[in-house]
């Protein structure tokens, strides 16, 4: 359950760290609107990988809960899936783009990776 | 303590909601490098207002702790705010360009922001 979920994290991490670009293109693409027009286009492509990267997330939220290492107070998987995606793809942001500001403060990109991973962790485990 | 650190939170928010174009500058602005030859650029100033923002965050932190809102197991209050800054970064930039993501999944960009700030607080107030 809650290890699978983290495990999610690390490898978006990752993917991000050896594919630069293709997460910074990720991350600009504007998925604002769902076109019904073009069903082929690599915009549905993506939406559609995306939705199914956000059911395996769901999905080992949901055994999470039954194996009792995320507590049910938490939050509902799907929106705890999103927040999750949310808040990694911020702390990778931050971490690539914002290195002299970590520096500044001596916090290496992997130390804040894990206190990120660690606030997520204890927010599932524990819940309200 | 606490409550001040998600004021912090909202406070970002609102900002985003209502200055796009900054927020969205501020995004993309790459503070990889602390350049020491151009102390009076606006790259300068730009690395001295965040750094403001973090004292001001990181000294909540250290007020929670005392009063005992913050667990002191969370973390070291300025590893923390680093964090939370790259947390609600990310929560603000899908709740923006992600918006078809999300209503695909039937959560607001309301929502999305409530659940990740629900989250930062839980592993705030709970530690390990």
């Amino acid at each position: 359950g809650l290890e699978r979920v983290l495990a999610m994290g690390r490898a978006y991490v990752d993917f991000a760290a050896s594919s630069p670009l293709q997460f910074e293109l990720l991350a600009r693409f504007e998925a604002t609107e769902v076109s019904t027009t073009d069903a082929d286009s690599n915009h549905f492509a993506c939406l559609a990988a995306g939705a199914q990267v956000h059911a395996l997330l769901t999905d080992a939220l949901e055994v999470g809960i039954r194996d009792g290492s995320v507590a049910r107070s938490a939050g509902s998987p799907n929106t705890i899936a999103l927040a999750l995606w949310a808040m990694t793809h911020g702390t990778i942001q931050v971490a690539s783009m914002k290195r002299a500001v970590l520096s500044q403060h001596a916090v290496t990109p992997a130390a804040l990776v894990e206190q990120t991973l660690r606030m997520a962790a204890i927010s599932l485990r524990r819940g309200e």
